[in-house]
């Protein structure tokens, strides 16, 4: 895109445009009008207009020779006139990303292997654990690995470290890979929108300690996962994927766990894609979720 | 097999034997030995034994040319000495069954259908309900339809008239196809482990009412429903079948109501035909289910 | 919307337009322009360009006051320059439907229980039977049925019948509910992309006859079914959703033919639902389907 | 096991016999009886018989103080008798297992990470790849890596490495992990029922190349893995299981590969576990799956 060469045609980038502002007429005739004037093509777009919220959504891709600022000024009389909340991305570009783990090595296997083998569009610039157990995970992948123990007395030091590398390493996501420490309301207010959890169970049910325990307990006939924006309100923020697998009476808890695994895996990946890729719209309370 | 030739041999019935007993060796081969004994063929057989409770459960389907008086003499040795629950039925005979109704048509038209066009192994001899919406579908299937309404004041007398239907009809099973009554603990105790209902949320998720709306609410995404045993602890009772169905932002609670409408009777029916078939046996508060 | 009262402004018809066109700059600003013009509000918009074809396809749903006219008034501009195929319907206008049946009960039963229940925007004006075991359906349903027999002496002539039904009645959709004989091809040529069928395997496995005996002999562990458009290239229309059942070793044929009816009705269903709610567009031998 | 202590009695071995014999009377109770006989306590059984083949399948898991000598003793008679196939192990020992590979990671890295975290019961002895670019991961699990390149004019020489491979690491399981190259029909005849294969379609559609462009090409909304015995004809042999994953029309051909690697790890995941486990026993060219 930077050398120059009149005889050809720049290959245009591809940006997603994400917005919300409350609903009324004429919206995306103005942003398409807004793009269209700097010769943008709209290749994939979606709208959904939430009668309960009274809220508009719209995520857009569109080619355009146009560079940011170009594009920004374009649209900046329709985000004035309309009041939205808006966020403009290359498309595929890859996201600085933190992950926090303690022992399990099940998610942090599984987003470390997509960065590398499937294109998520992530680019996991540290790994944080209270245990030293995934170092050797993370060194595989050639992740920096940051131990950053945590006790009841440490708790507070523990969270000015992680604030730290979320400043260093310009941080735009951090992943809670079954970390198995409870962040302050103060951090989850610092980073809303931003900590996204893989919590073990089919949320609302077995909120709380040992889901798998509580599951095998009532006897259940499907076990799940919930990928959730973090909140102060612990497991119970914005939901953002959910999954389940067959379970019958002969599993223990244990196998619970091991089964369990794989749903969380893929839950929590899918969570983390999507919003990496601007498709995840926070509406109040719940998410909006473009695919 | 009542007709009498003897040249030719009759065909065998093929019995269902289900029991449940305190675990310990011998039994797999203590139940084989006694219905050897009478000739009999083991053509399925499943056996769990369930470590917490320490119970061990078997479901065998065994052809025999013995009659009922012969098979359950040549087991009661075994019965006695492995101090067992059991059941010995034969197969695919129907469960005379009632289903209870409110307004909702979506169970009450499927389980008729199945019975007629799918052979699922029940008789219902009657269908109850507290209003007449769905007399008219009673009558197509040619059911008798009872109309028992129900109010605060005269709960306890249409309970009475509910008893009364179980007995004169010899009922095997009671249904509660989307009944929006709750039944007295005495009655629950009474008719314990014959009763099968159909909650419309991924139990233990959402219990109580409106569990659409609570759905909704939660920015769930994924819907179900429960099927389980109905004890006097309301939503509580032992889990047959769960089902769940995908759904996004863009689906108001009338729309979670109709997609649940199809994952409420596929798990319904389920529930009612492996209750039918002997396929449920009850371990605590948790359910064996032998497919 | 006929009275008329000065004072209260008449409710807003909501529309949905679908179109396609070849792919280039500028089509959702034209589309969205020509809308607010008439002052239409979007409620509901979704668009694909697909590079493989190099066509563009979009769906919207506007609330306008303007009648039909004013709306083709204002979008004739912008459908000839960009030469689309297009088509504007009320939604939840109710498609005439036509249903042909052969013996199998389930389709029919699923489809007729949802137009009355559960508000499938379908309204089926009759149900065409080669035999005659599902007319006691359509008759508690309340919908004409005609018993038009076809042997291969008369085919030629209840072809014509069929067209007769389709003219008389003013058809839209023609559902083959598991409809046991082939339509010509010059019927098939003059139904395009009106006539949905229900293939009663996961194709293109399994194609043509007895595909569940066929996928018995294979061993499969998943069974399914394909609704499609009928072309006349036998089981080779273009494919609107499909669906799968998980089944074991245990199962013989019968069963599979049972479990395989649940996952025909509601594959079929779907289909029939979203070509009726104009979600179902055509790309070549391909369907875009807007969820 | 082997340490002597008179006061206290060694913990029992669980063994878990798999046999198959042609269906009569009498066999549950006679295999029942030969191991109630060595003080078995049976924890876990399953039967089928088969009435296509005419086969009985049986499994079941026992403890008992008995050594193999003593069982295998106390089951010839039986086995005699019954003319039966037969295999006795102990449960949970972990099968050595050769991975065959190529380029693409997915099944590799999942298999390894299984073994290693999800205590799958396999022991990989080695990693095979025809290129080198798998090494690495191989490396980082502690796998010993052989590079066996084929060629056209290698081909021969390449089998004739497997063979010493499979020979001196006394390899009992050959898992074939997106290996692009054909086994020889000698070499799967002397393999049989000892190589599992993922096919990444699900089978018998899209057999041959490309299956995820010839499914792209049909526009399927389901796309599948098949995980299968190998035999000499290709893409044919018994089917151990298969798993699909919901696609849309949005999707060009590298997402249904992208997709459909997270279905063929799965699908070749469950595979594995269940042949190591000895829940898969072959009936013809099906296979009984007992879970």
């Amino acid at each position: 895109m930077t050398t120059f060469d009149p005889s050809v045609p720049p290959p245009a980038t591809e940006w997603v445009l994400t917005l919300s502002c409350p609903d009324q007429p004429g919206i995306v005739h103005a942003v398409a009008g807004a793009l269209a004037e700097r010769g943008g093509n709209i290749t994939e777009s979606q709208q959904f207009g939430d009668p309960a919220s009274g809220l508009f959504f719209m995520r857009v891709q569109v080619q355009a020779d146009a560079g940011r600022a170009e594009l920004e000024a374009a649209l900046a009389p329709v985000v004035e006139r309309f009041a939205m909340t808006w966020e403009l991305d290359v498309v595929g570009r890859r996201r600085r990303t933190l992950v926090l783990v303690s022992k399990a090595p099940h998610c942090l296997v599984d987003l470390l292997y997509r960065e590398r083998y499937q294109s998520m569009p992530i680019d996991v610039v540290g790994v944080v654990g209270n245990h030293r157990d995934l170092e050797e995970i993370a060194d595989f992948y050639g992740k920096p690995f940051h131990h950053v123990p945590v006790t009841r007395d440490t708790k507070a030091q523990a969270e000015g470290r992680l604030r730290e590398l979320v400043a260093e390493l310009d941080v735009e996501v951090v992943v809670l890979a079954r970390y198995m420490q409870i962040l302050s309301d103060e951090l989850c207010r610092d980073l809303s929108g931003q900590v996204i959890n893989i919590h073990h169970s089919f949320l609302p049910s077995f909120k709380g300690a040992r889901p798998y325990a509580q599951a095998y307990d009532r006897g259940v006939k499907l076990i799940g996962a919930t990928s959730h924006y973090v909140t102060g309100d612990l497991d119970e923020g914005p939901i953002i994927e959910q999954d389940v697998e067959r379970v019958d009476h002969s599993r223990a808890v244990t196998d619970l766990v091991a089964i369990g695994e794989d749903v969380e895996r893929r839950t929590l990946a899918r969570a983390v894609r999507w919003h990496a890729e601007h498709r995840v719209l926070l509406d109040g309370h719940r998410t909006v979720v473009f695919h």
